[in-house]
């Protein structure tokens, strides 16, 4: 631990962004941010690559139009140089079903100049689509196995 | 940056994973690990969770069967105090279907004694899947609409 870690800044981050502060997370974006969240865009709009603030602002307005979210906890927050690493317990409800899903979601960030820079999040997403349509994905119904016949 | 820092076991470990080097892997798990990696069970067996190293090696032998990974690489390493954090770029083709899928995956591990005893991985599995089957899940044959009506 050096006195130049960025934790307080990435503490500061996900605490605004638990709080659904989106004023003062957008405070501690860079203007130029390159943000990915992977998931399927088709099924969920805020999925996919932002690039700027302004587009990871529509993204925060998207999640609230379709999440009324209810949980964000940070169960696990690793710093190290100028990058940050956490996992975090995601709950919300989906507004257009009505249903409550709960995933884990981590995201791996990297800061410069006291502002995130860039941002890469996963997602369990296949749990959280089969949780916001309330039914499983019914694979079973396709004529794909995976299973190997040998 | 202190002398303890536990970086070169984790670094061993994903040495040997990357180079599907089973064994070494497997001496720097701790018998009585717990280790999750969260996704579809139903769709692919070495997901979910497994209690203890014997387990471990199941699931590995589970991927082997269902997986020939072509690549393995960690783009991103964080490491504090006893913990690791690794954003991993993974590549395989899929026995079952000849399909080559390619998606990120994301382990957060602790270590005590030398060796791993707490894993938790994510994947963007809705993607994973999607690859593996080669087509579309094909929500939009669903009667549930996510985009809300207002």
């Amino acid at each position: 631990m050096t006195a130049t870690t960025i934790r307080p800044i990435v503490e500061a981050f996900y605490k605004a962004t638990a709080g659904r502060d989106v004023e003062t997370a957008l405070s501690l974006i860079d203007d130029k941010v390159d943000w990915l969240v992977q998931g399927p865009v088709d099924v969920f709009a805020f999925f996919g690559q932002r690039h700027g603030k302004a587009a990871v602002l529509e993204g925060y307005q998207e999640i609230a139009r379709q999440l009324d979210v209810t949980i964000f906890r940070v169960e696990t927050l690793l710093v190290e140089g100028d990058r940050a690493a956490a996992l975090i317990r995601y709950s919300a409800m989906v507004r257009a079903t009505g249903k409550m899903m709960s995933v884990r979601t981590s995201q791996f960030s990297r800061f410069a100049g006291g502002r995130l820079v860039e941002m890469r999040g996963i997602v369990d997403s296949y749990d959280l689509v089969e949780q916001a349509i309330g039914s499983p994905l019914g694979l079973i119904d396709t004529d794909v196995s995976l299973v190997p016949a040998g």
